[in-house]
C-alpha cells in the first residue's frame, strides 16, 4: 500500500477569505477540517489506511491578489476540459481574488522554450462560454518535456501554483515537475485533475469525462446494433478506447443491452475454436440471425502481432485489434452471407461536450483543486472515493493503472447483460 | 441507528442456476459471499454499522422454473421505470428460468380487487423496447390500497415474490404488506427498488432517475437563463421538483452553472429586507442586468400559507412557491421594467427516458433485485452506499427522508457555484 | 393582389468584391442576374406575378468599406437568433470587408435616446460562438419606438444599413423606419430578417427558428403523451404557441404522431355537446382509455371571455386557453378518476438553440439579407418561397398573416394523423 | 424533358372511404382534384410541363377490406424507414380498412423464392413504436432479383399494391416490377418511396432521412473542428455519404459552419500546387493554425485508381478517397508536427433514428404513397417539388440522378460559408 499522506508547501498563513463556518446547524455550509479523512477500505476489511478529505480549509498557504496561477491541459481529448478550466479560473477568480491566470498552450509543449504560442491570459470573460464546446480552448498535445526547462517558465513567469489537467502519462510529467520543483525548494503548488477517457486511474473511482463517453458510445453500439438487426447475417463490430482498462466498453455495453459479446483487456479469451469468440458468434449468427461485438483497443493483444512503436505518449502502440476483428470476421462470415458493420467513434467520444452529470462533476474538481493549491498542497491530484473528493498524492498515483476485476460485481453485471459464457476458452 | 440487518424468508434451499465462480482469478466473475458488507460510514467514525451488500448468492431460496413473479410501478413518474421492469424480467427470464411474470397495472391499484386492468404477462419480448420511451408500460397511480387485499391477490395469483417500483409513500405500502405476508407466514418475497426524482430515500445514495431527472432540468435553466440575458431586467424563475430536499434543484443549478440563487426546503431565508431575497436579487439586477432563480417545490412554505389538504399519496399539499415568487418578483420589478420569465418543467422531466448513465444504473438495480428475490432476501430495498449495491429494510428506510445537509460539502459548491450569500436573513 | 416590386435606394456603383461567375458550366458559382424571379403561385394558375430572388449582385450600391451596419432584434426568443446576427456579421466582414457593424441592445429601444445600453461592436471575434447558445446576445425588447427618434439615431451614427430580426409587429415597425427614411431621402437600407416562433409571415414558406421550435415542442407531446398513457383515464394537454395561425401545434403533433386532439386558431369548434371537444374525449377515453389534446394558444378564443388588454407589442392579450380547457378537463372527467397533466413549453421552445436545419437555414438568410442591403435593396425582408430565397417588400409582408388553410393538403395530415373528426360541431 | 404523366390501373371504380370535403371555406380538408398539377419550372421559364400533385382521390381504385398490401425496404440504411413503414400501415388500416398487410423481409431477396425468411404481417401493434429506433424492422439487402420471380410472389399471395421503400438501384427494380406487372395485366399497384441518403433522385427535391443525415454529420464536423483546434497544426478530415452527389457534404458544412473546405464529386479540383487542395491547406494552417475538410465519398475519383469491382448494389465500387486523402496530408503536414484526426461516420448517420423534421416528412410521403395506391396509381414515386407531395413516374426518375449545381446559389453558399477558393485549380 503507498503512502496516501498529502505533501504541503507548509504551515497555513493566512485567513480564508471564504466565508463558510464551522458550526454544525447554521444553515452555512463549512470548511473541511484539516484532519477529515475517508477509510481506503469501506468494507472496513483494511483499517487504519485513510485518504485525505479535499475541500476548502479556514486557513490558507497563499493569499489570492499577489498570487498567479498556471493551468495546462494535456494528452488526447476528453469531454470536460473546457469545463474544468472554466471552474478552475472562475473558483481562483471570484472565490480567491486570484487576478493573473495563464493557461499554457498545447500541453507541457507550452511550458517549454519551443513552445509554439505564449500562454493566454484567462479571465471569467475569456471563458464564460467554453462549456459549451468539448475538447480544450488551450490546446493540447502528447508527450513529455524537460521537468528543468518547464519548472524553468513556471518561475519566470512567477507561477504560484499549476494546474495540470492531464491523464497517465502526463500525471508521471506533473511528478516531475513537482519532484524538480521540490529539489529547487520554490514554493510552486503542483495539483493534478486527473483526466482519462479510460477512467483507468489508480485511487479514484471515476474521472471526468467518462460518463459522456459512456453515452456517446452506446449510442454507436446502438447504431451498430440497428446496422445488425438491418441485414440478413448482420454483425456488428464496434471499437471503443480503453488501452488497459476496458470500463468504456463495458459500461457502454451496460447503457445500450444490445450487446452480445465484450472484449476488454483485463479478460483473455480464445479467438477460434467452438467455444471460442468465432464458436459463439456462430452459435449467435445460427440462433439468432445477428450479432453485436464491442471490443476495447487493448483487448486481446495477445492475438496480435507485437509492435515495437511507441506513440507520442510513450506508450506502445497498439495493434489494431478492431481492424484485425474486422477482417477475421469477414473471412468467417462474409461467405455465407453476413454483412459486417465496423464502428469505431473515436473522436467523436472524445470531442464531445461534457453532459450534465460530468458538467457538476469538473465544477466540483475544479473548486477543489483550487482549495487545495490556496491551502498549499501539492504533489497531488484530486480523488474521488465513496462518493468524497479526496487528496490523492502523485507518488501513489503514477505506481500502476485501475483496472476491471473479473471478480467483481461489475464485471458479473456485464456478462449478465451480454449472455456471453463466462469465459471464452476451449 | 436503526436495525440494517436484511429479513429472509428461511435457509437457501438450491444451487444457483448461475455460472459464477468462488476463484479469486480465474477470470470469471464471483458469487456475492453471504458475509459481504460494507461500513455505513466510510469514514470510519462510526465503527461496526454496516449494509449488508447486494449480489448473486450461491445457494438461493427459491428455484426459478415453479416461481411466479409480480412487478407493480407505483407513485408520480420518473426516468428509468421501463428500463427497471425491462431488467427484471430479462434476469427473472434468462438468469433465473422464471417464466411466469405478472406486470400489475397502475400501481397498487393493479393488486386491489377493483383493478381497472387485468395484470399483463410479461417476457422479454413484449419488454423488448419499452427503455426506449419514459415512463411505464404498466402505468402507475398515487395512494395506497388496503394491505390485506393486495395480500390476498399475491396469494390467489400464487405469487412468490412481489418487486414493487415506488418512492417515499409506497415504500410504506410496501412495508404494509410485507408485514401482511409475515404475519399470515406467507413465503412471498417482497423487494423494493427505490423510486423517487427526489432522490431523498434514507441510506441511498442515489436513486435511478436521478440523474437523467438534472440533466433535463438542467436545459429547463439553460432556458430560463437565456430568457433572462435576453431582456432588459430579466428575471429567469424555475421551479423544479423537491418536496423535502432540494437535491434536483442544487444540482441542476451545478450541471447549468448559470443559476445566480437556488432556494430548497432544507435551508430558510427571509424573503423580505435588504438581506432577504428580494434585496439580493434587487442587488444583482442593479449590478448585472439580469437574475436567475432556481427553487424546489418545498422551499420556503414557511412564506406561504398552510395548507390542510393532502394529495392522493397522503402527502401535505404543498403552497405553490413558484407561483407565489413569481408573483412576488413581478410586484417588485415589472415597474422598473423588469421582465419576469416563469419555467415549470416537471412533466417533462419526470417522462423522460432514461440517460446512459441511468440506464446502467436502472440494469444493475434490477439485477440486484432480481438476485435478492431468487436468494430469498424480503423486506428490503435495493440500496446503493459508497459505490455499491446494498439490502436495506423497508423498517429503515421508512424512518425518514434523506435531505441536503447545509453543512455539506455539496451545498457548499452550491453556494460557491452561485455566489449567493450563504445564508439570506436580515 | 400587392405589388411585390422591390424598392432600391438607387443605381448600382461598384463591382462586387466576390469573385463569383457568370458563365454556366465553369463549376465556378454565379452571381444572380438582376431579372431573377420566381412565380407567386408555382402551379401556374396565376400568371404574371413574381417575386424577385435573393442573391448576391455583380454590381452593387455600397462600397464595403466605408460602410456602417446596424443590427437589431426585436420582440419575444425564437431559435436561430444568435445565428442569423452571427451570419450577417460574418458575411459583412468577410465577404465585403465592412468594418464597422453595431449591434443595437434590447430590440427598437436601443435604437431610442432611452436606451438602457449603447451598441456593441460587432466583429468576427465577437461571434464566433453564440450560435451555441439559444436566444440573442443583443436582447430584445417587445414595443415600438418613434420611428423619427431612431431614424436620428441611424443618421447619427451614419449607419447605411439596418438589418432588423423581428417578427409581425416588428416588422412594422421596421416599415415605419423605412418609410421615414424615404421621407428624409437617406439612403440607408432596411432589411428585414423575418422572425416569427408562429411561423406566420405573409408570402414567406418558412421562417427561421420554426423547425427547431416544432422538434422541442413535439419533445413536450411525448412528455404528455408519457403521462397520458401512465395514469388510468390519463388525459395530455400541452398548449403551444400560435396566436393566429397554428403551424407549430399542428406540426409538433404531425411530428410526435402521438396527439388525438389538435385545436388551432384557423378551425372553430364546440367545445361542449357530444360531437364537440367534451364528447369527442369522452368517446376515446372511454374506448383508448387515455387521450393527448394539443392547443395552441390562439385556439378557441371564441370561448373565453374577451380582454381589453394589450401586450407590449401592441396584440390584444389572449385569453388563456391551456388554462381554460385545464379546468374544464378536470371539471369534466377528475370525478371519474380521470387525471389531467399539463404540459407548457413556451420558454423552453423560444430559448432553444437552432437545430442543424435551422443552423443553416439562418446562415442563409443572413448571407441574402448582405448581398440585398449591399445592392441597395430597401424596405424588403429576405423571404422564402417554393425552397428559393426571395425578395418580400415590407409594403406586402405587413398587409396580413399566413394562416393554415383548413381546406389545404397539410391541414388533411393533421386529421389524418390524430383521427380527430375532421370538424368539431353538433 | 422527360414524360411526367402518372401511369393508372384503371378508372377509379368505388367512392373515397374519408370524410373530406370539396366545399373550399368549409374548414374541413379536401381531396386533391385529379388535374392538380404544379409547374415543373416554378420561375415559370418552362411552360407547361407540370407534375402531377399527389393526394386522396374522391373517387378510388381498390376498395380497403378485400386488399391486400406488401411493403419492402432495400437498400442501405437510412433514418426514417421505419417512419415510413409506420405511416404505410397506419394509413392503409385506419383510412381504408386494409387489414392484410405484409412486411416482405430484407428487401428484394424478401420477394424471392430463396428469401431467408416469410413475410411479417404488419397491423398498428406491431408498429406502434418502431419509429422510436432507425433502421428498418422489416430487414434490408442490396441488389436486385429477378421481375418475373417477384412478382410471381405478389401473384401467389394476391398482393393488390406493393411499396417500395428504396433507393436509386431499388428504384430500378422496382420499375422493373413494374414492367413486368404491366406485360402481364396484373392490377398490382407499384409505388415507390424514395430513399436516398445522399438525396440524389431526379426530380424530387428532398428524400426522407436526408435532414437528420444532415444533423448527425454535422456533428461529426463539430467534433472534427474540436480535434482540429485542440493540436497544434490540427488538421480535422471528415468523410460523409455521396457518391454521386455531395448533398450531405455541403449541408452537413453549412449547419456546422466550421469546415474551410468542402470536396464534392460535382467540382473537380487540383490535389497539388499552390491553388490546389494541398497548397490551400499550406495557407490556411500557416495563417490560421487548423484546418478542417470534409469530403463526400464520391469526390475526386480521377485522383484514384479506377476500380473494376461492383459492390451488391451493382455500383462500381468507389476507390476510398477519405483513406486516400488522410494518408496525402498526413506525408504532407505530419513532418511538420501536424496532427491529423480522420472520421467516418457512415454508419453513426444512416442508423440514426428519424428527427422531428423527418418523423413529419415520413408520415406524410407514407400518406401519400397509400393514398396513391388506393386511387390506382403505379409505377409512380411520391415526390416533393416547390414545397408540394407530387407523382413522378419510375421511368421518369431512373433517368439519372439529381446533383449540385456548381452553378447554383446552393453551392454559392458553401463556397461563402468556408472561404475556399471558388474552384482549386492551378
Amino acid at each position: 500500500m503507498p503512502d496516501f499522506a498529502t505533501p504541503t508547501l507548509g504551515e497555513p498563513r493566512f485567513p480564508s477569505p471564504l466565508k463558510l463556518s464551522n458550526v454544525p446547524g447554521d444553515f452555512i455550509a463549512d470548511y473541511t477540517r484539516p484532519d477529515a479523512r475517508i477509510l481506503y477500505d469501506p468494507t472496513g476489511a483494511t483499517p487504519g489506511v485513510y485518504f485525505e478529505l479535499a475541500g476548502p480549509r479556514e486557513r490558507i498557504y497563499f493569499e489570492g491578489e499577489g498570487t498567479t496561477a498556471g493551468i495546462v491541459t494535456c494528452g488526447g481529448l476528453c469531454p470536460g476540459m473546457n469545463n474544468v478550466i472554466r471552474g478552475l479560473v472562475r473558483r481562483l477568480w471570484y472565490s480567491y481574488s486570484v487576478r493573473r491566470i495563464y493557461g499554457f498552450r498545447y500541453g507541457f509543449l507550452g511550458l517549454a522554450p519551443r513552445s509554439p504560442e505564449p500562454p493566454m491570459l484567462l479571465d471569467p470573460g475569456v471563458i464564460a462560454d467554453i462549456h459549451l464546446s468539448g475538447g480544450t480552448i488551450l490546446g493540447s498535445s502528447r508527450g513529455p518535456q524537460g521537468a528543468e526547462e518547464m519548472v524553468d517558465t513556471l518561475q519566470r513567469m512567477k507561477v504560484n501554483m499549476l494546474f495540470v489537467i492531464g491523464g497517465d502519462g502526463s500525471m508521471r510529467g506533473t511528478h516531475a515537475i513537482y519532484e524538480e520543483v521540490a529539489r529547487r525548494g520554490a514554493k510552486i503548488a503542483i495539483v493534478g485533475v486527473p483526466k482519462t477517457i479510460d477512467n483507468d486511474v489508480l485511487f479514484i473511482e471515476k474521472t471526468f469525462g467518462y460518463e459522456t463517453a459512456v453515452a456517446i458510445a452506446a449510442d454507436a453500439i446502438k447504431a451498430a446494433h440497428v446496422e445488425a438487426v438491418g441485414s440478413p447475417k448482420g454483425v456488428g463490430l464496434v471499437q471503443l478506447m480503453g488501452r488497459s482498462s476496458g470500463f468504456i466498453a463495458a459500461s457502454a455495453a451496460l447503457a445500450s443491452r444490445e450487446a452480445n459479446l465484450i472484449l476488454v483487456p483485463e479478460v483473455p479469451f480464445d479467438l477460434e475454436g467452438e467455444r471460442g469468440v468465432m464458436g459463439y458468434l456462430r452459435w449467435r449468427l445460427a440462433s439468432r440471425g445477428h450479432a453485436l461485438v464491442v471490443v476495447a483497443e487493448g483487448a486481446g493483444q495477445e492475438h496480435l502481432p507485437k509492435s515495437d512503436e511507441h506513440d507520442a505518449s510513450g506508450n506502445v502502440k497498439l495493434a489494431d485489434i478492431g481492424q484485425f476483428l474486422r477482417e477475421r470476421l469477414v473471412r468467417e462470415f462474409k461467405p455465407e452471407g453476413a454483412s459486417i458493420k465496423y464502428i469505431d467513434p473515436s473522436y467523436i467520444v472524445r470531442a464531445a461536450p461534457a453532459n450534465a452529470s460530468d458538467s457538476i462533476f469538473c465544477g466540483q474538481l475544479a473548486e477543489e483543486a483550487v482549495h487545495a493549491a490556496m491551502a498549499g498542497k501539492t504533489g497531488v491530484v484530486i480523488g474521488y472515493w465513496a462518493g468524497r473528493f479526496t487528496y490523492v498524492p502523485l507518488t501513489a498515483v503514477i505506481t500502476g493503472r485501475k483496472v476491471i476485476s473479473p471478480d467483481s460485481a461489475f464485471w458479473r453485471s456485464v456478462i449478465e447483460a451480454t449472455g456471453q459464457p463466462p469465459l471464452l476458452n476451449n
